[in-house]
């Protein structure tokens, strides 16, 4: 695993619940890739290789298009070593869930 | 609770063990102050009344730094809205983690 | 100089005019500080002391609401080295617009 | 011109002249793919169509580590509106650098 992003797609939506089910969509095609992933109040991380998930974070915003929003925005982070790991997910947040 | 901020404080370190040592010293500081918080692999997520939100951002890089970075840098995202509710971290995050 | 920071201001409205509005006026609050800014097209970089432009980044989001905008969004980074000097503005983009 | 992009390429290294070397590689690619690009002291804002601005956001990582960074994080902000226009560079910018 030699990259770990975070995204947090943010549609135009007319309420709090139109917001919610596009946002909804957008990480449900993230937990449909299968690659590890974590859901937060504004982000959802992923873990994998550098360009699937760069592509992934890319499709992220057709998903909210298609999903009806008119517009999005996105904010996303990248954590990218190609040789050797990166900080796991696993190994930044388990200890503080306990 | 009119506000959720997120905050990704990131310390100048010697190497991934002195990284993790100061940024656990960050959310150690965040957790003592009570507020709702919640831990994710690139930030973590508060929610309480905008003004304490954002003295306790500040904060966090003076944190970073007594416990010995020599500089840090910082990544902060911030939802305030004075009149009525945000989304909470409870709403967003919850039903992601059955 | 011990630290820089870039915030953009996102102001909840109800059109592309309005949302300019609003940060405008956001942007004159920066400049009417006297620090040294500068302004793109996501954010405005600030340069200064690192409590002094933390206070200047709280204010911000008081300015879009004092302004009209029912809610805000914002996303903050910062840069603080307490002894000795962060890279300047004038160094990191000076070259680049000759 | 359906999207806009800001992206901050932070390679790891050894020093800040080593830092603004590979930052500087990065810039003279964005600057070569012929795209309204606009740098800032964190970020460079680049307008174009979503899907080659979100290519070109790709390879500034493949850049960096290329150009000897042994590791790299970046952070990255999108506006994309499929059907019209986003606010251009130049309508967000210009008269404030009057």
């Amino acid at each position: 695993m030699n990259a770990s992003v975070a995204i947090q797609t943010l549609p135009e939506a007319k309420n709090d619940e139109e917001l919610i089910r596009i946002v909804d969509e957008v990480i449900a095609y993230i937990k449909s890739t299968g690659l590890k992933c974590y859901v937060g109040p504004f982000e959802t991380a992923i873990e994998g290789d550098y360009d699937e998930l760069m592509d992934i974070v890319k499709e992220c915003q057709h998903i909210a298009i298609r999903a009806g929003a008119p517009s999005v925005l996105a904010y996303i982070k990248v954590d990218y070593r190609p040789e050797g790991d990166v900080l796991s997910i696993e190994r930044k947040v388990t200890k503080h869930h306990i």
